[in-house]
């Protein structure tokens, strides 16, 4: 049994890890921070959590932070994140980072995208934290930077097939779809109900989005090559769910068998990957709360691409499941512990 | 660990079952039955079973199914369920029957809002299962007619105020809402997603739903004195919740203080009923995939009438999860065993 | 041809304005008024009116607005409403207010619910703009305080029934949802599409409304008694509509027919509202984009209640339709022009 | 004025084509078909059109269908209208085809796509009917091929390119997301609501949509060269509404100005096309029961790609909206009589 604490709990990460961390027998939530509602339970902010959760929003410094918990999940933006995170190592915590101020080992890259980093020397230290490539070095580092929703969905999805060489590169177009817990709980219009309902657009296309280096970053060191993609990020009127639909042209002598050979010889061991069958097609309905990647791909011959469509929780695989599944590999715990969540359909 | 069977597993009632079940650590379901999908695996049916349930639907004869599992539950249309019960009950087998066939002591009253019933006997024999009311009789039963969504979210809500005489039972009205689960799987053109989306309505008004008897039974036994309501059922357009709002006028005596100290005498030792503090108001959505029933309520001095609200996610605490929540009963297991589960929201 | 103006155009109810008048064959939108959004065109900010509306915002004092146009529609809230409408009446301009300023006749009232008021002189001299009950005051007023939404749906129900002394004015309860937009385009939490999607809540119950004086003032007037009424609103997660569910006792001699006749000698002749047939409820999604009020009834004789259901655009019929709908009547249009729209369904 | 009928008018495109004649001052709809609902009003079956349109569903064999009107909307399926459309030409009736009978210019493609064609004969004769494209042969036809729904939003974003020689063909995918009306209005458990709501998915991935044939027939005229494309539905959890994502490579000289210049020249006096500015991007909701098509691009010059977005109402520029813009030119109306519909937002 461990302690745990949630930097900044009132977001919806934050919310998430408080629910999936409720039920997670090898831990307890010791503390948990927000500016914002600073005194108030968590379950007031949060209802569903009345009657399971009983903790106030704290509002701490760092130093005060550290010797309340074992493990730290901090669920802050980026910037803030930086700030926060070194002393908390330096206290000899273990840290899992939601934001995405550890995702990019090039500080250079990270500058150009966000902003000045003042603890770079954490880069290299930092291990990404996408537990079925990197699922070794989680197990022995003090610092996890979690990955982002939509990396996270593509980067699970063509990891074999850039690993055998089975895709040009090149070639690569991700056209990905998320649900609004992705724009975060902030009050902005954009975010209101009136104008995500019933609606659907694409924003910040052609290489506008911010996880563009961390989608290439990753695919780049699959590939052993310097790889450049599109990336659309569209938003669907639904709440949890990406579902990313990623094109490529195939390399000769890739087909239909040995590529389903290539997925289930990196992916049969993992638990939190479902490979769909030919002609069953991913939906996020059916990963709805749940820590679950479900991957299907197909073939075109005529066009001599392959189509994958991978499909998660942005809140559960793409953010707080994913953290608690780094969690459990760097705690020693078994890998599934508090994420055995079937997805909730209908 | 008992062996359990699903009888109608291809219905969001059945689904459910399956989904709560499989990470039941007494149950293991032994056997599903689906006359359209015999064959089929129920994971491909619903596909967020996926790598989680390993199960065929099969269809089975009722002699055929009696030795297939200790504990039934039969989620099959009124009419069906009472040809299959009394066979399974014959066998010494326990039965928890989510149709409504079982759900109304009176037989007159049954055929007047169903049809013939070719199994009155076991009327008397049923128990109605709402734990928070009937848990000791639950215990000890074969038989547990388990509860309509509506009716357990109304009469949840109005119980201690009708065992005080708090309220006067004539001026009962009861104005529900429900989501669209509760129409159940079977193609129709009013169950359509561009039917239900983006819209509500009321239907079946003024005294023609038939969960209007079963309702105004179990008030009446509260009472102690015949019931008559006013119930009217709406269509949400979302899949789980049932949000109730019900009024009813104050007898004398029955203020703030004292009202909160019924609801509390009867409910602060149920696991899954959540009181909520004055000026909270529940919501479906912070009950969704949870078996709580969240009840707040609100005195208006000036027309001196209470208004309580009750929300519940219709599919768990007003079917599956009742059900589950009966055989843990009924099987001696702990009331909450496989039912901890946390809200989810967003 | 009429010059008009909407004071408050970055708002939903502006929008709307924007939307309904631009294929209004009588007037000209020649000034937009947004302190937010000033100098920015409006179809910027509601793409919906691109290449149909080429104007900009503007952020201008009342004494320069006033010669902007001919009538004006303040949709800004209230209390910015009482210090914008004096000037414009002073300077001969015809007004249509939508906010609640100029709905409330006794002032106490107003100021109990909202704030002092700057400008009570004009609440005796402002006409309640429900064309179907004031149609003939409305023609020869300049200044009418447009309805509130919840109060259209309510009272339009009612007024049949009241007049003819055919309920028991004491037992109304009001049970009314309604869609998001009727909390604004105000970024708040709240309101975010995460918070209200797949959801549904009461909120403000028990004469807590700021529209509950409305009501009752105006089913007083009809009645011609003091009435107290019971409302309890909901946010439905849809953008447009409100049902209102009423129920009310029968006095005696009140009978199908006779109630039916009722509603047709009130209605018949009124463009905008839709009596249904026996048996046939109304549904948002069959008024959605339109000014129609669609009413039905059913009468429960067990309980001797009439359970009277209307539906209306909350933002149309609600607001900006009912506001043209008066502006017409105002200037000397047909009653309907520009209104002519069929709700869209699906 | 002349007489039209809708043969077929109890799906959701025959209810549209219903509630854009109804406000159409130039015409008349003088038969509507059905055959499941014969007999019942319209009006009962899509109550929106309550009050509005007064007209019965009838069930006639072409023969009687002939005499009834001048113009007719086929809205039936594919198979069924290759039946009635030769009689009603014989007749010397004009014919809008909405079903896929009449877009494929080759026999044998559409056989293949299909089923066996017993009017072969009228697939040259059929004007495809997508007015920005081919306006003037529409004006002298007596059968339109009313387009696909997914067709019409491809090609009206790609032809400016492909008629100038700024993309490669080969290299077109067209990534495209749909409401819910695109499935009809039969009943299965797929177009269930619980099925839909909260959910997204791609579904006949890789070339086994029928819409591919039409899409790359298109393509290939404006290209002058035989084009394959990859072509990805998917399913979205909203009504109306169809978003395309299409990517492509530029040949070297395309840059911003041109494109922009390209778009402009084909585009400028088409009234229902919006080109939107750079880094604007369209979203179905601002389309939304309108015949407009939104059209925005951007240019990726790290992958020397076009993103190309349109989007249109499926249901109304999809269908019904440009089969009453082809009525309007094939008899000599203005091209947007009765289509001056702003977009319902929000």
């Amino acid at each position: 049994m461990i302690n745990v604490g949630i930097i900044g709990a009132s977001g919806y990460t934050g919310a998430e890890l408080a629910r999936l961390l409720c039920n997670h027998p090898e831990v307890k939530i010791t503390v948990a921070t927000s500016r914002q509602y600073e005194g108030r339970p968590l379950a007031e902010i949060f209802p569903n959590l009345r009657s399971r959760l009983n903790i106030r929003c704290e509002n701490l410094p760092p130093e005060q932070l550290q010797e309340r918990a074992d493990l730290f999940f901090t669920a802050v933006p980026h910037k803030t994140a930086m700030n926060i995170v070194p002393e908390l190592l330096s206290a000899g915590k273990k840290v899992i980072d939601l934001s995405a101020d550890f995702r990019i080992r090039d500080q250079q890259i990270y500058e150009k995208w966000y902003q000045p980093h003042t603890s770079g020397h954490l880069l290299q230290e930092a291990v990404y934290g996408l537990p079925e490539l990197y699922g070794k070095s989680i197990k022995t580092t003090s610092l996890v930077a979690n990955p982002g929703c939509y990396p996270t969905s593509i980067i699970l999805g063509l990891a074999p097939l850039l690993e055998a060489g089975a895709i040009q590169p090149r070639t690569i177009i991700a056209d990905s779809k998320s649900g609004a817990t992705g724009a975060g709980r902030s009050a902005q219009v954009g975010s209101l109900f009136c104008e995500v309902h019933d609606g659907f657009k694409p924003y910040k296309v052609g290489r506008s989005h911010r996880h563009t280096p961390e989608i290439e970053q990753e695919l780049s060191l699959l590939a052993e090559e310097e790889i450049t993609i599109s990336f659309t990020p569209h938003l669907l009127p639904l709440s949890r769910g990406i579902l990313s639909t990623v094109y490529a042209s195939l390399n000769p002598g890739f087909e239909q068998t040995r590529i389903e050979e290539l997925y289930k010889q990196k992916y049969t061991s993992q638990p939190f990957i479902r490979l769909l069958q030919e002609d069953s097609f991913p939906a996020t309905q059916y990963v709805r709360g749940s820590n679950f990647c479900d991957i299907g791909f197909k073939i075109d011959t005529a066009t001599n691409r392959i189509i994958v469509m991978t499909a998660i929780d942005n809140v559960v695989k793409g953010a707080a499941g994913q953290a608690i599944q780094n969690m459990n590999l760097m705690c020693g715990f078994k890998e599934t512990t508090g994420l055995e969540i079937i997805p909730l359909f209908p």
